[in-house]
């Protein structure tokens, strides 16, 4: 089939993008909101980074995602959300009217490896 | 943490790059080459496209990928790689000296569902 996306962009484009493999170490509601989770995740950089994740209502025990390993871009300006500091973005697929899902590759991908 | 990397992105330019879920169909080495695999990745366009990947060292036997639901960068201008047309390109983490993986979403996020 031919690709007719009119928003083509160039190899160069794509790959100024980082989307780094991360550890959750922790993860927690962040009181009176109703979406944000806050994360620590470990980007094997020597100290994890805060990440704020619109994902809560996918995650009523935010505990589930301990120690699981996901994708996040790593190299978007950190910014504010509900007076955190969001250091990376979550990177997943789905959510609305379909499923949500973390993109977990195989458990034995360290954290810190950079999607290719 | 801080953000250290010099690479620093907008988030307009990562919202540019378009990730999608696609179904693997059928994958097949190329004949005289080490390391292509041409696969056929269904994305719910009404046909699936081809897209030609340096894989082939990961999957002795290409079969397995088959129905295997995996990420794909679908914006990027079709281009040929050793006569044939890649219109997409497998996006994936791992390889060299860490283990290659796949990003599998969990099985009931249909194909044709952008990440986010």
């Amino acid at each position: 089939m031919e690709n007719n996306n009119e928003n083509k962009i160039s190899y160069d484009e794509f790959k100024k993008v980082e989307v780094t493999v991360g550890k959750i170490l922790s993860a927690e509601k962040i009181p009176d909101t109703d979406k944000l989770l806050k994360l620590s995740v470990d980007f094997a950089e020597g100290a994890p980074r805060q990440i704020v994740s619109g994902i809560s209502a996918y995650f009523p025990d935010p505990a589930v995602l301990v120690g699981k390993k996901a994708m996040f871009v790593t190299n978007l300006a950190p910014r504010m959300i509900k007076d955190f500091e969001s250091n990376g973005m979550l990177f997943a697929v789905g959510g609305g009217d379909i499923p949500f899902s973390l993109l977990e590759p195989a458990s034995d991908v360290p954290e810190g490896t950079k999607a290719v």
